[in-house]
């Protein structure tokens, strides 16, 4: 049975939480809910429940929660051996709580009869009313409300990502820096992919949805519901569990039933959703969406202090579908003054022999080169490679694209960026909106070729609908 | 005119070096190439040329070359505006020099007719018995004599992997870290590929060549010599300039003449040289020959934490033609005994339940899986995934990798790490010759995939040479 957007907001918005299996241990290794939480900051109401303490990290403990005197915890978080597991439901269901995560493992995901039994018991309080997120979750992370159901501590962050995942990776992971908000369906025995969509539609904070699937029981209504999410909001997702030897994995990891992956490849298509290639591509992919515009065709403009690297970047935007922008009379004319006699000028736009012959200074090459791309209406998108490898030529470079793109880029900027300070550029450009920093111009050319399909979609689903392949 | 392996001694391990055209300006953006041997701590002599100076930086000056009262220079490096470079050819070639890197651009990459004309002077030196790498080129790096001739800044370190390039891109891109020794060969009016394979082929200090190939007019020559280089040493060759519009942008950039993608690809193959896909892997694939042995079939052991992890390495090595192992009974067996009984033990090893609901350390269940993965005569790899979230985690894992890991890794061992310490462990692990550690599954899988495809040349090439595709 879907779940109401209500119900998801118990899961992801709770003003109140009940946690079970909260140890008294505490530090790293400990995994304790309780101090995640009171980590994060979060202001909601916390019951922990207890029965050999009366109080963990300066937080009163209950017995049970018959003890709380509280009607209707808004989510109880249950992280305790699996044979518990029916038995606190039964005092949750008992204490009005009707929205659970249930963190424990060895139920759809194990491979004997007892699993399959206490799944069986699960199943019997979800037909009574109680909703489940899980079994073997991680549960919710909000980081407006500064909660999350995670033991593993995490980092979240104010973006407007959307997460449904399947794995805790996608929320242990800090390299992906995507931890917005985020569901962890796992066995997904009750909440689903379609139920954590229907959140997202709706919700103001994201514009953005990533979906990491293993595999899924409600195929027909999830593709019902993707197919009219992604006409509002992109979806990214990451379908696993390609291989035969994937999906074998997939069933001891969330007992999940895998479908073929080529019935699943035209089905995400036609439904207009992007799917990526590889878990190494979501971070950038899913912050190219979430921070730069549509793009108005495939046309790319490439500007380089080094030939070798445009060469390499117009390889990298043909394999991936984008085309070498022809760039206007008026851009070349304008680069031409500042370049050799000698210098044929072209796309990529190559400014060293600018600087080392024309002896033009840097700054005002690249400014003047970017500031000539992003309103040349002949490209649809702009790369920029350079280097930052002082924390002069990278406080410059932040300077440089604040002069040339002043307010919000209005075609997506990609910077490709060598040098010791490419992670504290990555971080300024990507903060305040203005360029999105890949690790090489393969990585650039695929998340724009992404981006350039997903726009070609938005623009033109009536007639035809789903994402060019 | 093929080089001898003692010319090419001169350009890449020069005992004195005669620099024309080193500017009096020192520090960020002067490019000063004195600057950078000074940096460096090159030994040998140095003969800088300046009309305008009497000492830069400390060290004598020379009007001209017919000043330095020393004969046979072994190596001139040329940074003067084009039109020059004749006369200092010619005044090289009285002193008795040579062996001279041109670093100018504006000759065959130039769209004049001066460019024509004064390559034609060029070559006529080279007729006479001048060698010359170049021009448009940064020359030479060798981190054993800390000697280069580059007027980029650079980060070397003593690594046994050579380069061979067509762009200064692999000079100036420290996040490449395989600065070991290198040639950009760039226009490559005389110096070839061919002569620089065969400098490698007999240095001790080599043991992988990576090549960055715009285009080249000596594909004869080079097809034999590298066929019989990558017979000893492997050959990992990134082939620029794919498409149409990329050969364009390689014409101004090196002036190459660029052949059919498909015929390059047939003979490197053929030639049992290992074809990258992008820039983006060239460091993680020459690292991963450089530091971890070859592979006896294609079989991976997977260790994770976490499910939905393991499926994705799964699918990397899948998709990559790699196969997950069939671990021996004996493996199985002994981890079972760790994990809780209702776990199917199955490659992904996933010990994440193993601690979560086992109560086992960490650190022993992670270490009992690598030590019991890598003495599997069943697994011709092991990928790791675990985080190293803490310096205390990082040290850790460094402390687990060496304990299960005594000496050489018999087989390659890769890691994916999420957390802060990943770069610090990226470089212990590296640095010891322990593992290598990848951004995600799908690098690690394209990385081991290389190996054993290459590997399986080495075998086997007398019965079935090239290299499977």
């Amino acid at each position: 049975m879907s779940a109401s957007v209500e119900d998801m907001k118990k899961f992801i918005e709770p003003k109140s939480v009940a946690l079970f299996g909260v140890s008294r241990r505490t530090g790293e290794g400990a995994f304790n809910i309780l101090e995640q939480l009171l980590t994060q900051g979060y202001q909601g109401a916390i019951y922990p429940v207890n029965p050999n303490a009366t109080e963990i990290l300066g937080v009163r403990t209950f017995p049970s929660i018959r003890h709380v005197n509280h009607n209707g915890v808004d989510l109880a978080v249950i992280n305790l051996p699996r044979n518990l597991v029916p038995g606190i439901l039964g005092e949750c269901a008992e204490a009005g709580i009707r929205h659970v995560v249930i963190c424990t493992q060895g139920f759809a995901d194990a491979n004997d009869e007892e699993g399959r039994q206490l799944q069986k018991q699960i199943d019997g309080f979800i037909s009574r009313g109680v909703r489940i997120l899980g079994p073997n979750s991680l549960g919710t992370a909000n980081p407006s409300l500064k909660f999350t159901s995670s033991f593993m501590p995490l980092v979240m962050s104010r973006i407007p990502i959307g997460v449904i995942c399947q794995s805790g990776v996608f929320f242990g992971f800090p390299e992906l820096r995507l931890l917005g908000k985020a569901f962890d369906i796992a066995n997904s025995c009750d909440i689903s992919f379609s139920d954590c969509l229907e959140y997202y539609e709706q919700d103001p904070e994201t514009k953005v949805i990533v979906l990491h699937i293993e595999g899924m029981k409600e195929s027909k209504r999830f593709i019902d519901t993707v197919s009219r999410v992604a006409r509002k909001k992109p979806v990214l997702a990451l379908k696993a569990a390609r291989s035969h030897q994937a999906a074998v994995a997939a069933a001891s990891h969330t007992g999940s039933l895998v479908g073929s992956d080529g019935v699943w490849d035209a089905a995400l298509k036609q439904a207009g959703v992007v799917r990526l290639d590889g878990f190494g591509e979501v971070s950038d992919v899913a912050n190219t969406f979430a921070l730069m515009p549509l793009m108005k065709g495939r046309r790319v403009a490439i500007i380089t202090g080094s030939g070798g690297f445009g060469v390499i970047s117009v390889d990298a935007c043909c394999r991936n579908g984008l085309e070498v922008a022809h760039l206007s009379p008026e851009t070349y004319s304008r680069m031409q003054a500042l370049y050799p006699p000698w210098q044929t000028v072209g796309n990529p736009l190559d400014y060293l022999p600018s600087f080392l012959v024309m002896k033009q200074p840097y700054r005002k090459v690249v400014t003047e080169s970017l500031r000539t791309a992003m309103n040349d209406g002949q490209a649809d998108a702009v790369l920029l490679m350079t280097g930052v490898t002082t924390i002069k030529s990278y406080h410059r470079l932040c300077e440089m694209v604040e002069e040339a793109v002043p307010g919000k880029p209005p075609k997506p900027l990609g910077c490709c960026l060598f040098g010791g300070y490419r992670v504290d550029a990555k971080q300024s450009l990507e903060a305040a909106g203005k360029a999105i920093v890949y690790d090489n111009p393969e990585s650039a050319a695929r998340a724009l070729a992404y981006l350039a399909r997903y726009s070609e979609f938005r623009r033109g689903f009536q007639d035809n609908p789903g994402i060019d392949g």
